[in-house]
């Protein structure tokens, strides 16, 4: 029998808070007891009211006062950066969902616009892209990974592990709903101005590429620089990746089949399969609303095509950190996530 | 202890019938065992490979070879006519998603262009709107109401029966996403004909109008001929349904308010207040992905306004089809039903 | 031959500035010379380079040092409130797009949140709804209707000229793109909180509501209470309007049909007639991007159902701006207006 | 003094055909006077009436009756393979709209699924991609260019002439909004299977990717394979592609600006730039609605990024067309063409 633990969400009001909360509110083993949000806040206008009565909802002033073993943090990278060590001084376990905690090597000042200053914590910080860096019983301290990264990294780390592809001909072009941008206002997330468009972003700049640089490099060694870009969709929700390179020389269908079998084989939230099998995998609405990571591939010669498909807000966020809590805690890491449903 | 039942859907390639699969994969008490469909439908590619994996899938000509306990039918009005009294002969109980048996004395070549051919079990059909036509273990055959019924009548329903509006003065304008116009391909329901636009369509056509005006009639008494308008929202699912009427002499707020909490007070899926109180309840995003209803009024002078919200698909269809099937089985009518989430 | 006339908008920087200043640089008799908005904005980045190369693109400062023959102002209300008298001051002519000159005798502090400070020029303001009221040379100083005002004027007026409905019994559903709310953030015009949705707004208090009855009252004498509600469509622009009312008795569609067309004969923008004979006047696709207003009802015994169409930020705005300048010029009212295309 | 020139639309009732019906009436030295549709297609229901009044409108088998000096086929390939020989025999000027002319070297069997039966007017066709393949008064038969294919072309070809990218390294990855898929019923172009998705569709079997190829060959001999992707967006209008490659040694900012320079510096409808100095040429919104081509590129270290926007209706299509009419008929290229608008 598995013991029952109590968990925080700081930084309820945003999509990854609220998709956090409304996650726990149903895991078979953790309670959500305490939220916490910017003043004015109500739980209760965004999930079912049944379900929030119970539970504590007040402002970031008055963390301190309770203590949980849990706490996710749904707050911007400087809020973050400020509040992991507080928690883990109180003993708890901490899942940051911001960027603060997940770039070892690269500029702070450059990637995020602020001065890192906590460095120690940085450099132990477990990057939780699960299944490849599992957390275990003793992990205390999580940086949960972008949603850029963990569609793109799920797609490439099986080939480039297994050394599949010409690195130097990697091209990487990610496109996304507008919830990844969060829900702090601005001209460029308008309604009037995301509709009947498709904007690329961030060009060279985006905050997500130097972690996957880093990453690809911690796992297999490989430093790769692949051109990156990064779109908004007309969608709320879920981020496709085309990844397209050059197979190294005798790499068939076969050959990329396994490698992705033999890196998720014993995940039951991830799905993969050649185009021509089933085109379904290609499909953004079938992820969103769930925890899945779906791959689809095509060879054309010696070029190889990989789209990767997430929820940002779930695989990319939310449901990504419960994996990790779960990881945490000791059970299957898919435990309250397997019966999320899609919008068909 | 509950016992265990099997269930089949048929029509499962459509919007309903894929929505009516994926509750009962994850109900706890009953097991979809079959599925049948046009021929070369797969439905891994639409739902989860693991959870269909041990599921039989047929086309529509195998469905004598077996039996089950439920049939849920997802198929054309016409359609469910010939097969609803053959999977009765069998034993079995039957819920119609179609409009097949929901009129009683209206006329369905002109309402649905078709001759009706079964007359005695179409005066048999039980109208499954929950929680106002309970089925019992008894029942053997639902008519599951229509989409815009369900989303009408639930605001309308309360309102009625304690007389509060009059009648004569009552206007109704609907509006619904795209799912509530199925999958049969149809140059109307085109992304490049919806997009962009909120077409009213068969303005003091639609189907919907006699079933309400019929059930108004069964439960209240009432003869009502409002204004009934529906318009094709640029939305995949969810119907939005505003209803103004004026108020009878010395009715405010606070009888409002009583007559829905009289109807629904033991229904923990359906939400009710004053838009001022909370104005959340008037989102359609926040009911789309769950099995619940939400009403918003505000009373204005004589005027009064309410918004009434559901999932087309499963208050309109699927999720009303398994509080149906928990009634028959006599089980708490939201099972399987109140962990549902909404995209935020 | 016709004299060459200067033009400036002022609050370039919003759609309806942008529109406006969009139709004056095509207008064949009125050049845009100047335009002002909030500092940092480049016209050039909106429209093509080469039509703005030559216009003077200021900040709000700069409006003193200048003056042209038109000025038309796209500011909030508050702000065209103090710079009215201004430019009328310079012996200029004004249309102002704001709701700040459009009320007499409803409360601005009740509808608009601030105390009207110009009751002179308030009582003297030009109601511009073509062809309803004509300005003439003489004019100086235009209050442009609002956008759910136009839309729900143009349909509504005829039936009340000609005395066709019971009023009792009208109420009035209008549904918006996003457009209509402007470019000033604030979350609840997020792309990722209006999409997937249509949520009813503003019920019982839009400051278009009052607008629409003192036009009534002054055009007919008639004082209208109906329900009136707006909601947010998940589009950019465009406003559909559903009219609904019990039609006095011996009226028919043939008294209906002639009612539009006395008001209407003489104005190619305008096009209604009876769904049955077309129904693609439903479309709200097909008159954005246009200065048309397209009209279609239906009669179901005593009911009338009439929709209204229009693009907000042209019939709702910036064309019937230049729709006024045409007639204070003493040009056809829609010159520079009929080319205009919708998206098909 | 231009002699005015008739002209007719065959295949009137699709997105092509109607836009280019809708240009034609309003250019100013051709005059539209037949639209050919298949039988029960209204104009009037599309485009505004009085423009529509006095055009003959007949359907597919009422062609031969007539002659017009300009023929444009948006009809479907196999169809225009048959119509093209016939119109030019009338000798009669005629633009296809179709894929069915464009391929000289590939296989149609392959590409298009159909023997292609007319082999010597294949070879004699005029690819009409402006402003790189300017007709002249003596050309009689347009192919003109497939929408991605314009897209990508109008971006490529600058860089290719001049030797500033690794072909070896380039990768194409366009979006385009549903309207390219045409009118024609398919369930994969239901609004609800389109909207909140952004499908990847025909890896490596898209036709437009040989006519890529064997325009790059015919232009600059170069034998380019890229990866080419194409994916449908929840939009009605416009593609947005992104091409990448490495930069050969020495190429800078300044080398790529004078190659669009070079280019296009004699066309008023292509504007190109760095987009650090004009992001706004990156929105797929600033272009629909015109006959314009944006090209934005950004530069890191060796890698290029270029951004290439078009109307598929438009450049992709129709205005295409018509600048092709123009040339041949002798007059500015973007005649008629300058003043469309954006939808802001």
């Amino acid at each position: 029998m598995v013991n029952n633990y109590t968990a925080s969400v700081i930084g309820a009001r945003g999509y990854v808070g609220l998709e956090t909360a409304q996650l726990l509110l149903s895991h078979p083993h953790v309670e959500l007891t305490h939220c916490y949000a910017t003043s004015g806040f109500k739980l209760s206008n965004h999930l079912p009211l049944e379900k929030t009565k119970t539970l504590f909802c007040g402002d970031m002033q008055t963390i301190d006062s309770d203590k949980t073993d849990f706490y996710f943090l749904a707050t911007p990278a400087e809020a973050s950066m400020e509040l992991a060590p507080k928690l883990l001084a109180k003993g708890s376990k901490v899942i940051d969902l911001s960027g603060a905690f997940r770039l070892k090597t690269s500029s702070y000042k450059t990637w995020y616009g602020f001065e890192h200053k906590q460095s120690a914590l940085l450099q132990s910080a477990h990057f939780g892209l699960m299944p490849w860096f599992k957390p275990t019983a003793e992990t205390t301290f999580i940086a949960n990974p972008g949603c850029y990264s963990s569609a793109t990294l799920m797609a490439l780390l099986p080939l480039l592990k297994q050394d599949l592809i010409n690195i130097d001909t990697l091209v990487i072009d990610a496109k996304s709903g507008t919830t990844g941008a969060g829900k702090k206002v601005s001209e460029n997330i308008l309604f009037s101005e995301v509709a009947d468009d498709c904007l690329p972003y961030k060009i060279a700049r985006h905050q997500h590429f130097p972690e996957i640089q880093e990453i690809i490099k911690r796992l297999t060694g490989l430093e790769i620089n692949p051109h990156f870009s990064t779109h908004l969709l007309p969608t709320r929700r879920g981020i496709t990746v085309g990844l397209y390179a050059q197979l190294k020389k005798s790499v068939d269908q076969q050959t990329v089949q396994m490698a992705f079998a033999d890196a998720y084989a014993q995940s039951p939230l991830i799905e993969w399969g050649a185009i021509d099998d089933n085109s379904s995998l290609l499909s953004l609405r079938k992820v969103v609303g769930t925890a899945r990571t779906h791959i689809a591939y095509q060879i054309d010669g010696n070029k190889l095509y990989v789209f990767s498909a997430i929820d940002n807000l779930l695989k990319g966020a939310a449901s990504q950190a419960i994996e990790n809590m779960n990881a945490m805690i000791g059970i299957p890491h898919h435990t309250g996530l397997n019966n999320l449903r899609n919008m068909l």
